[in-house]
Order: C-alpha cells, then sequence, then structure tokens
C-alpha cells in the first residue's frame, strides 16, 4: 500500500472515533457498537479513488511543495468526506434498486439484523459530514463554501437518481423514453458531481480558491464523469470478467437506461428496433443473448472505441485551453487515469 | 383559517415553485411533476404547529411590534424549513416502520407508484432544507448558525431514532432492555430537538440572539418535548377516540418503548411482570385487553396524571426563573399549549 493510501487510512480511524464521541449525542454501548460496525462494513470498503482524488489533486495545486501534517490531515478529511457521501447512496441506491451484493459482500441492509434500519444507517452516514466538517474546517474561510458545496452536490445527486428511477421503474418499462440526452443528464447529476467535480473542487477550495472563477474546470470535470459512465456501461457488458474482477454486469436485464442501449436506439433501423423491444430487460438467458447479439451487429464496440477517442480529443483540447498549468495538471492527471480503462 | 395561518400557506407555495426552478438542477417536465406532487403530499398535510411556532415566537421576541413583510416571509420560511424537516423524517420513518396510513392517508411509499422511490424522496426533501436556506439567509448574519442548527438537530434526530430502532426492533422483543432512562434517551433526541428546540432556536436567530446564551432555554424546550411525547404515548392508549380524531393506537401490539410499559415495569410485582412479558407486543387482542387490565391495575392514569401535575409545576419554575420577560412568555406559550391537552 502507498504511504499515502496508509495516512489516508490513519485519518479514518481518527474520524471515527471523533463521531463515537460527538457531544452533541451520548452514545450508549449498543449505539456506539452500531455506529462503528456499520461505518466499517460501508465506508472504507471501496477503492477510495474518489477520496484519494482530493489528495492528489490538493498536492497538484500545490505544485509539488511537501504538504504539512495538517493539510495531509485535512485533504484527507475532505477525502473521507467523499468517501462518506458515497456510502450515504450506495446504502440507500441497494435498498432502491433490491441489489443483492456490493463491493464483493451483501448489501448492508440484506445482513439479518440490519433490514430496514439500513434507510437510518444511510441519514447517519449523511449526517456524519457536517460533523466532520465542524470538527476541522470551522475555522476557514472556506468553511461555509465547503457547507454549500457538498449541499449543492448532495442536491444534484439525488436529483439524478430521481430522473433515473422514474424513467426506469414508475408504470411499464417502456424503452421509447430512453435517449442518449436523457443518458447523458441522469449521469451529470448522479454520478459525475459527486465523483469528479466535488473532489477537485475541494482541493480547490483549501487552496484558497474561488469555485466562481472555475465553472470551466467544472464543465470539463463534468464531461470527464460522463465519459466515466459510459466507460462503465461499456464494460457492464463487454469487459473480460477476469480483467474486470467482478461478474459480469446485468444492465440488459434490469432494463438499465445505458448508454450502450441509447446508442443502439439510435443506431438500429425497424426491425432491430423491434427486436431491442421484445428483448431488452428481461431475465432469461435467450433474450440477453439477443440483445448482444444486436450490439454485435450494430458494431456497438467499434462505436464505443470511436466516442473514446473522440470524447478524449475533445477533453484535452479543453484542457489545453486552461489558463492556469497547474490546474490542467490536475484535470490531466484525473483523465489519464481513466482513459482506456479496462476495469 | 387565521390570517397568519394563510400567509404561512402563501409562503409554501412560493417556496415550492422556487425548488421547481432551482438554477443547480435542469428539471424536465416528469422530474418537476413528481417533486411538486410529492412535497404537496408530504409537506403541509400535518397541523403545521412546529411550523407556525417559529413564526409565533417569534411575534413574542419582538414584544407585539408588528411583523414587517419580509419578517413575516422569513419566519414564515424557517417554519417551512422545519416541517420539511418533519417530512422527511415522517416519509422514512414510515418506511422503516411499515406503516399503512399517515395524516389519515395511505403512507406516500405506499402509493403504487411510489415505492421505494420514496427513499430518494425523503432525501430531496432533507435537500430542498439547505437550498431555502441559500435562497433566503445567504446574507444574513446568522446564515452560518442557521446551517448548523438545522445539521446538529436533524443529526439528533437521526440518533435518536437509531437507538428507537436497534432497541425495538433488532433481534427478539425483549421488554427487560426497556427503562424510564432508555425512553427519556430516545424521546429527547428523536422528539424533542426538532419538536420544540428547532422552532425557537430558529426564532431566536432570527431576532440576533445568539444560542450559546441559551442553554437553559434549550433544557427546558427539551423537558417539554419530553412531556409531549409522555403525552403522546398515554393518548396512544387512553385517549378518547372521538376528542383525539383518529383511531386508537398501537403501541401494545407494535412493541413500543412508550412511556405506559416502562412505568408499568417499575410499578409491577414479579406476577405482573410475567404477565406484560408474555402479552406485550402481541397482535391479538385478548393479549391486548390483558396489557390494558394490567394498566388499569397499576392505576397508569393516576401516574400519568400525577406526572403532568408535577412536571407542569417544574417547567413553570424553570421558566419563572429566567432572567427575560420575553423569553418566558415564548416558552410559557408552547407550556399552555400542550398542558392537559386531549389530543
Amino acid at each position: 500500500m502507498s504511504d499515502l493510501k496508509s495516512k489516508f487510512l490513519e485519518v479514518y480511524t481518527a474520524l471515527k472515533s471523533e463521531l463515537l464521541s460527538d457531544p452533541d449525542f451520548k452514545f450508549t454501548d449498543d449505539a456506539s457498537e452500531w455506529v462503528e460496525k456499520m461505518l466499517d462494513y460501508n465506508v472504507p470498503g471501496g477503492k477510495l479513488n474518489r477520496g484519494l482524488s482530493v489528495i492528489d489533486s490538493y498536492i497538484l495545486l500545490k505544485e509539488g511543495r511537501e504538504l504539512t501534517s495538517e493539510e495531509i490531515f485535512e485533504t484527507s478529511s475532505l477525502g473521507w468526506c467523499v468517501e462518506w457521501l458515497q456510502a450515504y447512496f450506495l446504502v440507500l441506491d441497494d435498498i432502491m434498486d433490491g441489489s443483492h451484493t456490493r463491493r464483493g459482500r451483501e448489501c448492508w441492509f440484506r445482513l439479518p439484523k440490519v433490514g430496514m434500519i439500513a434507510v437510518n444507517d444511510g441519514i447517519l452516514l449523511r449526517n456524519h459530514i457536517p460533523r466532520i466538517l465542524k470538527n476541522h474546517f470551522r475555522g476557514k474561510p472556506y468553511y461555509i463554501d465547503l457547507l454549500e458545496l457538498f449541499n449543492e452536490v448532495e442536491f444534484q445527486t439525488a436529483s439524478g437518481q430521481m430522473i433515473d428511477l422514474i424513467t426506469t421503474l414508475v408504470g411499464e418499462k417502456d424503452l421509447s423514453r430512453y435517449s442518449l440526452p436523457l443518458h447523458r443528464r441522469i449521469v451529470q447529476y448522479k454520478t459525475a458531481y459527486y465523483s469528479f467535480y466535488l473532489p477537485v473542487a475541494c482541493a480547490l477550495l483549501m487552496a484558497g480558491e474561488n469555485l466562481d472563477n472555475h465553472v470551466n474546470v467544472k464543465n470539463i470535470l463534468i464531461d470527464m464523469g460522463i465519459y466515466f459512465q459510459v466507460q462503465d456501461d461499456y464494460l457492464d457488458c463487454f469487459a473480460d470478467p477476469e480483467v474486470l474482477g467482478k461478474v459480469i454486469g446485468t444492465d440488459i436485464q434490469d432494463f438499465k437506461c445505458s448508454w450502450l442501449v441509447v446508442k443502439a436506439l439510435e443506431l438500429c433501423n425497424e426491425e432491430q428496433k423491434k427486436l431491442l423491444h421484445e428483448n431488452y430487460g428481461k431475465g432469461n438467458s435467450a433474450c440477453v443473448a439477443n440483445v448482444k447479439a444486436l450490439y454485435n451487429d450494430l458494431k456497438l464496440e467499434d462505436v464505443y472505441l470511436e466516442y473514446e477517442e473522440k470524447t478524449y480529443e475533445k477533453l484535452m483540447n479543453s484542457i489545453d485551453a486552461q489558463p492556469s498549468k497547474t490546474v490542467q495538471e490536475v484535470l490531466k492527471s484525473f483523465l489519464e487515469k481513466i482513459y482506456k480503462r479496462q476495469k
């Protein structure tokens, strides 16, 4: 494990013990045991990319000057706030989607002792973020911007989740509602803001920047987030399971508004459209195979590769148009991490 | 309807349309239709006591001087934030408790088109609060205190809900876990902070007060909130359904940590305790009747009336010890509203 990551994990332990002795709530033994288990199960078990990228971005913004131990603690704390936000969304998303596994084990709400208490646990996770911010950033000149940033991003994520839910779940499965603009809108709000914009915005605030002066940075990161989700949609169907490290996805069975299906709808003829309508969102393997065969007929792998090339080029051009070299570096470091990723 | 209440309801309409044209999210027609329905179903249908008490308290703090239209709008907006917070908790609590009705109609999540989307709707309700605060209080000197106040109270409410859930739901029903201190702790966190302290704290902030100077006010309001919940527990079993305006409660069947059962546990002999353990939390009507007969044997109605008298007296003494006459008035207006309430 890198030195940075092990320091990052140390900060998790410190934040957790602070939360378990929060002066605004008198914990019983039962309660602190519950919260500790819930945190350990849901917060630190992911890849931690979003959290770590707060630190990475800040280091780049500091142009290589070594961080003080205070700076390491503070950037890590903000990184953990992003991870806490993610944990909150995942715990609740899994309930709404009726999912079974997450990060290789049972979803939290599936544990026999947990069940619907998981709804309140999600809320607790969300509530920990302002506690952490208050404990460590209250005296900072950017404290209020930080609070508003997390509020704004949470609002956008929940709004994106709403359009996803009301188009995917409500009423009958209706493929004709799916389109590229809808896909883009869902992904932008549901994923891009919190996964790409939020970590960089945290780093910018810590570096003393005013976020109003970085609207272009925001737009580039949103576009990168959309590209990231298109990759996800592609890998769900076309990835090599051995490389991906998890079993092949079920977007087709689950009637997901995936980039692949909206692209297929755009490219197909009437006959193919009929096939898609008849087979998409069905559990049985013959239907799934029909959809995959159609994806192959439409050469969606090639379409994807072309999309990836074009998107990369466009993003690079936008990045190069940024006035600040250090900001360019931050953005490029993100893009290089995801370009042509296989998992 | 009082003039104040009709003005309060006008502000709801104004806040709702602002939220539906929030610049941080591009609404589709489907999305704004959904949010509007969800708000109308869940936010304004209650008694609105909590929201209106922000305005009432502020009027008292202003010592009868007439409010400007701006002050009316602002106090009403904060009142609505309290109602929004309540709606958020109720939508999610109903899911966790598997409830069927709320405010005389089906719970939101029970509507066929809604289901588990209600989890995200709860989150949206919660997210509206900082939107409202940002829109109308951003320039105020107490803006940050307001944000922190709502964060603190939400955290305490969710923490109270957690201890309620882990003692009531987890594992087997175990009556021996219930006690007066546990009851007090649950009620204090789950109900008293947001129902009693929050509205007054909003009014105090608007009146330019520093909340750190009002710790006693907070403690008195918390005690009042606990008294209010004890009344609720009492009325759940002993109220006249005609006066209460709703059917008799099901705390006994639901194995609730009610004030009545913890009092009964305190007062009963070994034989009666055995009966309680055998009959509490069972659905069938013979068991419920046995518990009620025991409550009568233990004269819980008299015990309650005595509790009410003593609590009233103690609260009045604490209020009279407050240095500020106007603050005294605010607190007394709350107490008079609930003293000896029958519904």
